[in-house]
């Protein structure tokens, strides 16, 4: 049994520290606004990780958050931690926008509608600062 | 504009405190063992909480989804804060098992398959001792 995320990083490295990391998730062409921070060791269930391992990941994904939402003012933010294909320790961070393909369903439902151009034009030109948002707010 | 979690409990209350509710989900015959944490003041985002409050709020997921590792053994937990319909803060904790309408799929995708009813037999009986089992861990 193989891990994809022990064995490689998982998406674009945003910031890392020795414990998790973020990183942008760059397979999912209609939300280019969607960040994952990632536990380093391989732990399934949030509720395996002492309680302070559990507030230093919440910690930083409301960072993750707080930046998206003061660099993007998004609709919504969506929080999540699955792990049915890849029971890895992954929180999903994602900036939803009420024109999205899905709004206002997860984004693992069925798409609504195709993405407007627009919205991914401005997503995409804004992931550079917001990569670096990111990381300078979790280096403060 | 109302707002349903202001207006109502949301579910089968199951345990409160002055800042938080634990209840359970009782409109998703799918998945039984189905239950939300909500912040009982209107806040649409996790990271507007204070850090103080936000590792309470997770702490308390943390409980919830503990007592069912432990009394169902499920494949995995999910969990996941989305409101894009309801923007009031609230936390979905969900036990997912291998032969569930949806796995490995999030609940939100379509259905996979029907639900066993020997899966779903086994959780509503188990929901009891269930609800009783999270009011005794976060009273503990």
């Amino acid at each position: 049994m193989t891990c994809p995320l022990c064995d490689e990083v998982g998406g674009v490295p945003v910031w890392r520290d020795e414990k998790l990391r973020v990183i942008r998730v760059d397979d999912t062409p209609a939300f280019p606004a969607f960040y994952r921070v990632v536990w380093n060791a391989h732990v399934a269930e949030f509720s395996e990780l002492p309680a302070e391992d559990r507030h230093h990941v919440m910690d930083t994904v409301a960072a993750v958050e707080r930046v998206l939402r003061q660099k993007l003012a998004p609709t919504k933010i969506n929080l999540a931690a699955l792990g049915n294909m890849v029971p890895h320790l992954h929180w999903h961070v994602i900036a939803r926008f009420a024109e999205d393909s899905h709004f206002p369903a997860p984004v693992w439902a069925p798409a609504q509608r195709e993405a407007p151009a627009a919205l991914l034009k401005r997503l995409a030109e804004a992931l550079p600062a917001l990569d670096a948002a990111i990381a300078g707010a979790l280096n403060g």
